[in-house]
């Protein structure tokens, strides 16, 4: 199967990486960054792309933009694993628009066009009898979307909570464990490179929130944006505050939840019980996941990293090839 | 799609209530317990089968057999869910058998045509085009086999290890939390209905040993039997263990375990952190698998239950719905 992928960061990265290193039957054919790009539907030698890149800080020639490779070279899936702009969702969501436009599918990790334009995108590409999958925009390497897709598939999902945000965990997890002040646990968090210079989308729970409107979309399909949800983030808690609940054999963490009968869309600090199945320690993410047959499920893993993410990425494309491209 | 149900047990009934009462396009065209059968190409009234069979015993008709269900209803799966029987496979491998060489999917629950002819039904499936499918073996609701064949697709899994039998967990969890005896803790596993009258094949690690291997073949495909595990029930556990463990904050958990780099396949009772995700409380199954992109990735849930395992069913035939009799 042949792919084409638009985003040479840290999930890009890893994404090619495993594509050459594995054994998938897939091929790259069109690659771009923000600044260059390249074509060749014979199959591009990876390896030596990313060497390039390296050292020169481009992968392609820079008269080829990713508009181009998406519109021109040949491929059945695209990735698109730009960064996210969470409010204008581009330019990921028109290399999208694009691909589903020629009938490719798609699979994404960019948490801004899911989020934003997750009713048309579905619609298009179910137009175009193509897959849109966004498997790495939630919870990282947990395979969330294919467990809710097909693992729990006849379930109806009464409600969802989860730990969305690894940053925030981290966070929690060093004030809890070491006594610090929020100051000193996001000093630290930044210092291993968990937190970014400006914190705001993760600490005031907007990453968590996207995440949870991602999911909130994909069980119910019920168009809820952003500004629908309920949001304190976790730079107002004290060590205090940690520090009593701890008392109480306690601790906070970072919730999202989606709970439809009640008409819930949170993300907030909540006082859980220490041996809660979402009480994880450090950067993992978590997710709960109440049904009327399979009753709790629950899913812990890695919520970032290069390679976490290309698992995701990766897992998308071989649903794609093995029920789609090669089917049975 | 229609289906053939073999098998009216608590998780025939289960699957077969949840078909009636879910819009799911399942139509059931053949029914059949150990005494009887039913076969309507136009579609089974299920729930006044299951009222009779709760009035009478039977589901059908005494002069059809479960192998004339098989052998002649229309239907695109067969689900099969007569009780397991370790040793012979059977009656179930048979109508496994049979099913796939008519060329139609088969969905189990049955762990003794999974364990010892693995390999062969899965290649009779592959020859004859169809899936071959049994999520519900293993582990109840948690949809393990969706996860290793989808959702981690392309991750090699370098171990896994899991908590595969409830009666156990249970028994462990009371004689940590009460400081009851094993043979207190095994009474009240039986008041409770999650503990056999001979719990040998629970208690002495039987049961998730044969899990384990269902595990092992589905990963590695390497036809390994019963045999190859190295099994130590819970049965000489003292209570002593048990508080010895917990005054070191840890606990003790059956634990299986495959590493195909330590050529290990083990069941055992192991010594846990109590915070370690593995340690669920109760009744609870869960399993982690290491694996190289996503790394650690958890998954806990119910192990049993009628409707429970209707979830794992129903995911399974959904799929082969979804990626077989209706193509996308």
């Amino acid at each position: 199967m042949k792919v084409a992928l638009i985003g040479l960061g840290s999930v890009g990265r890893g994404a090619a990486e495993m594509i050459a290193k594995k054994d998938l039957g897939l091929t790259i054919t069109g690659i771009a960054d923000s600044k260059s790009g390249l074509i060749n539907n014979a199959g591009i030698d990876i390896v030596s792309v990313l060497a390039t890149k390296k050292k020169t800080g481009s992968c392609g020639t820079p008269g080829v933009t990713a508009a181009d490779v998406v519109a021109k070279a040949e491929y059945d899936a695209l990735i698109e694993v730009t960064p996210t702009n969470a409010l204008s969702g581009e330019p990921a969501t028109g290399y999208i628009r694009a691909a589903l436009n020629r009938k490719k599918h798609v699979v994404t990790s960019n948490k801004g066009p899911v989020a934003l334009y997750y009713k048309e995108l579905k619609e298009l590409a179910r137009k175009n009898g193509v897959e849109f999958r966004y498997e790495a925009t939630v919870a990282g390497a947990i395979p969330i979307m294919h467990v809710l897709e097909h693992g729990l598939a006849g379930n109806e999902i009464l409600a969802i909570y989860g730990v969305l945000n690894g940053t925030c965990n981290f966070i929690l997890t060093r004030m809890a464990h070491e006594g610090l002040t929020y100051e000193q646990a996001l000093l630290e968090a930044r210092e291993l490179g968990y937190a970014e210079a400006d914190p705001t989308y993760d600490v005031q729970g907007i990453d968590a929130a996207i995440k949870l409107v991602i999911l909130a979309n994909t069980i119910w399909g019920n168009g809820v944006k952003l500004d629908a949800v309920d949001r304190t983030g976790i730079d107002l808690l004290t060590a205090d505050a940690l520090q009593l609940a701890d008392e109480q054999g306690c601790t906070i963490r970072l919730i999202a939840e989606a709970i439809p009968r009640k008409n819930l869309l949170r993300v907030s600090p909540r006082i859980l019980e220490k041996n809660h199945p979402l009480v994880t320690q450090g950067t993992l993410n978590a997710l709960t996941l109440e049904t009327d047959m399979a009753k709790e499920i629950t899913l812990i893993g890695r919520g970032a990293g290069s390679v976490e993410t290309a698992s995701a990425i990766i897992g998308d494309l071989l649903f794609i090839r093995d029920c789609h491209v090669q089917r049975p």
